[in-house]
């Protein structure tokens, strides 16, 4: 696709006393967030995350940022801030640690708790590490560092001040503003009117709900949904929610234990992420009410509420499992009862659907966000961000973390409160945003593409290798094999024919059998022996019978050998 | 999946005063609508649709209800009734007159028209048919069947009562109740009412929309929000919209003529529906107002209005190409603006999204139902249902037209108004209901599975080949090929290694090329010359190679040929 930069070139040197801003990730897409900051020869990066795939993307595991646009600067790079533990925002970490292994990491309690386990994943030791908490600073010359606290679908979120010669900057990393948390942890919207007077030259804002108009209801109406859920149901109970979402499970819980109901955990990383909660003072849980997810069975339904992911209708996840009654040990009963407690991802609406469809299936009642209130979002709407901006008063804004169509809506949000239309920049990933004398502008952009992990490979899959997969996955292959003589070039074995997900009856091949053996012969009788010319033959032979007579136009792969 | 009668096996023999109703699509998905009626050894047939493929499909391009069933009793069949022209309803025809050229079509005037330009295409001629219009009555012995008029997002739907010795039944087929419709034919509710009167045996109502509360807003609200929107517009205006919403198009010229602006029609199925719609009167253009979409580049972007097809996010739509800035005529330019005036099909959102992005990011400012009243359902929400049910007061109630959660909610609504529950079925497609004494039962089922189209085969692909193709698109295929001596069993030539979408450098093979000849090797000395044996020994070989040294499950094609 081009961009409306089309003239975007390479960036001029960046004076001495500038600021660079340049995203890998994160604009124009939800997920893979990463901003690199640059002043004085150094690099800051904030964030370092993964985006799931799409369709047309198909098997791939994880998409990472570009690193290279900064891999032959690594040593440059002072620190990697982490605005909190969710996947978007830690995801990459290991692998850009992968690159150079003593970057410090810079994060709140459980957010680097959370990385941890990741680093222990990727065998990754010794990384340094720096823990802060909102109200601190940090200095990571050239960059001096000041941490705001910030409401979010995950505690321990921050947003992180950063000061340079070039002025001071606000990267807000993902918030919202609940002024009912149920923790009590505010977005600290009185740092951010102090560091407002002194003068935000910069402030790049989360643009995920900047199209939703209004303010995100707050978490704590979600209680008592879910207190009236949990009254109604006399029978087994299921919820399923994030694995990261401390606030969803806390409520659950507090829910059980008012119904004297215990809780089991199901699926690994909900078991993991809420032991970490727990250890480090986020989660609270009574004594007693947790138990074995593998021991289940040994109480009746109705004393239970099991806590699983798969809300995302996942097909390997325990809900999904549930939902299709092939999971070992746990059979949905009519009267059961469901609780999505969980946002549907865009692009996850089929798979999430079959599951709800499945349970309703087997007679469970099934209560989501779309009957009923069980769900907020962790992102702030248009209003609080209107809210924001008043309070902030930047000089220049940089919408983050979003597609274009939420950029763009929080442009418009920055501009309605009164920041000049030219100082509100719209980048894309690789478009480089300087701040000089007190102004920021776009002045080039660097190459940025996708990076595909797949398996233990990162960044070896290509588009083209996509595009093959993609006609795979559509058509399938046919695959023609023939043995030659080396010396005479005349038939030794063959036409072998395989395809795969062709969908039509191997015996079909037999009709184009001898329109192969003759193509072969007529090209070796005008004296082409070339094993790849023969193949190119042999392609276009097949290619034109298979797409005349069965109106199809699967992968033709001609493999020619000489014995 | 199981399903919730395990034990349902073949019908018993349906009495001679009974009647047998079997759906053979439409029920726990939204699409390939499809029901067999079944009275003194005739069968009537309602609707006979298509279904749009899911991700787990890949490759398909339609699926077809299954005509298994019914196919040794193809002469059995009446007619095939069409409540309206939409493909879900219409699409499955042609298909079914393949097996059976002349069973009689049944429908009104526009739905008949539309389904012409099908059968042409299929090349199918002098199939019977009736044109009927509501309130008139047709005898199709055993069947004696009435049209009610029922207002939908396609102009000209009907609901059908068919009487027979076994009782009244009505089918809705697709319906809403806007009190207010653009061409005032309103859903009729006193020929519902009299009908209910008479008595009602069995109720089959869409549930398309019974999880939605409420009523579904008047298609006439969208007018005043075009008109703001175009007279917000100096610059290009493209709206988007189904190619059969006849209704939706009429508010876009009235809006434009308001404007004094010309139309011009992209999208061959667009500009096919209004040439048929204008012709038979249900679309009212004034003259000189349609351009030619090939002559677009005459006109001033301010003088147009593109409608176009697309609003799906349709790769090779218009709209898409326009979104990708690739079509050959239409190009954004920054204030054009962009009107999605369509609904949001679940599965869809990504590429609709990404058209939508596509579009912001060349400055187009896209109008789209998530931000203005440019859509409305053409289903009965769950107000409307309950309505029905109060008027019509029928004896058994048969929810149609939905996935499991929507035929669960029209069943509570059903129950809500004091149907009894046991006379509320909730069958699945292929289920047995009989009407027999004034009581609908589940009382068998017959199979009845996916038939699948895709290229010019229809029902060659089965589940396994899916299976094929979703292995081979999400982790490709590695083929091995080797040649051997057939009376010594040693290697002649190869192992040749062809991979595709492992996305990995083909370089990679040479690490297994040498476990391959040993494991061969191997074999032949323990005396194993059998080709197929010795394709085991290789897929073996590879496959552990290939999980062991990169994490991958490619498919692994072994091909042993004899020289």
């Amino acid at each position: 696709m081009s961009h409306p930069h089309p003239e975007l070139g390479a960036p001029p040197e960046l004076p001495a006393d500038g600021l660079r801003v340049i995203a890998l990730g994160g604009l124009g897409e939800i997920g893979r967030n990463m901003t690199v900051f640059e002043h004085a020869g150094k690099l800051l990066v904030v964030d370092c995350g993964v985006l799931f795939p799409e369709d047309h993307q198909p098997g791939v595991d994880l998409i990472l940022p570009d690193f290279a646009p900064i891999r032959d600067r690594l040593d440059d790079i002072v620190a990697i801030v982490l605005t909190h533990g969710h996947e978007d925002h830690i995801g990459g970490v290991p692998y850009l640690l992968r690159e150079r292994g003593d970057i410090p990491l810079v994060g709140s309690k459980l957010t680097l708790a959370l990385v941890d386990s990741k680093l222990r994943e990727h065998r990754l030791k010794d990384v340094p590490k720096y823990v802060v908490a909102e109200d601190e600073t940090l200095a990571m010359e050239p960059f001096d560092l000041e941490f705001v606290a910030v409401n979010h679908s995950i505690p321990d979120a921050l947003a992180v001040a950063i000061r340079t010669a070039a002025g001071l900057v606000i990267h807000t990393g993902d918030f919202k503003m609940d002024q009912l948390p149920l923790d009590g942890r505010i977005t600290d919207l009185r740092a951010f009117a102090r560091l407002g007077e002194a003068g935000v030259d910069l402030f790049l804002t989360d643009s995920t709900n900047a199209d939703v108009p209004g303010f995100t209801t707050t978490e704590r109406d979600i209680s008592p949904v879910l207190d009236r859920v949990f009254a109604q149901s006399q029978q087994r109970i299921i919820t399923a929610c994030f694995a990261s979402h401390v606030h969803r499970v806390q409520q659950i819980l507090d829910a059980a234990v008012k119904h004297g109901r215990k809780v089991a955990y199901i699926g690994r990383s909900m078991i993991r992420n809420m032991q970490i909660a727990r250890d480090l003072g986020y989660l609270h849980v009574p004594d007693g009410v947790i138990v074995d997810g593998r021991k289940v069975s040994e109480y009746r339904p109705e004393e239970l509420v099991l806590v699983s992911t798969g809300s995302q209708g996942e097909p390997m996840a325990a809900l999904s499992r549930i939902a299709a009654n092939s999971h070992d040990s746990v059979r949905i009963e009519p009267g059961d009862t469901v609780v999505l407690a969980s946002s549907l991802i865009p692009g996850n609406e089929n798979a999430v659907y079959r599951v709800i469809d499945g349970l309703i299936r087997l007679g469970a009642r099934v209560v989501h966000k779309g009957n009923a209130l069980v769900h907020v979002s962790g992102h702030a709407s248009a209003g609080e961000l209107l809210y924001c901006y008043n309070i902030v008063k930047p000089s220049n804004v940089m919408p983050v973390h979003g597609e274009m169509r939420h950029l763009h809506a929080n442009a418009a949000l920055a501009r309605a409160t009164g920041v000049e239309a030219d100082r509100v920049v719209i980048a894309e990933d690789g478009f480089v945003v300087d701040l000089v004398d007190g102004r920021a502008r776009v002045t080039g952009k660097v190459d940025c593409g996708y990076v595909y992990v797949d398996g233990s490979s990162v960044g070896d899959i290509t588009e083209s290798e996509l595009k093959d997969r993609r006609i795979l996955g559509e058509e399938g292959f046919v695959s023609v094999i023939v043995v030659i003589d080396s010396s005479t070039g005349k038939l030794v074995s063959g036409p072998e024919i395989q395809a795969r997900g062709f969908a039509e009856d191997d015996s079909v091949f037999q009709a184009v059998v001898p329109q192969v053996e003759q193509a072969l012969a007529n090209a070796v009788a005008d004296g082409t022996y070339d094993t790849h010319q023969l193949q190119q033959v042999i392609r276009r032979t097949v290619g034109r019978w298979v797409s005349g007579a069965h109106r199809r136009r699967p992968m033709i792969v001609p493999v020619v050998l000489e014995a």
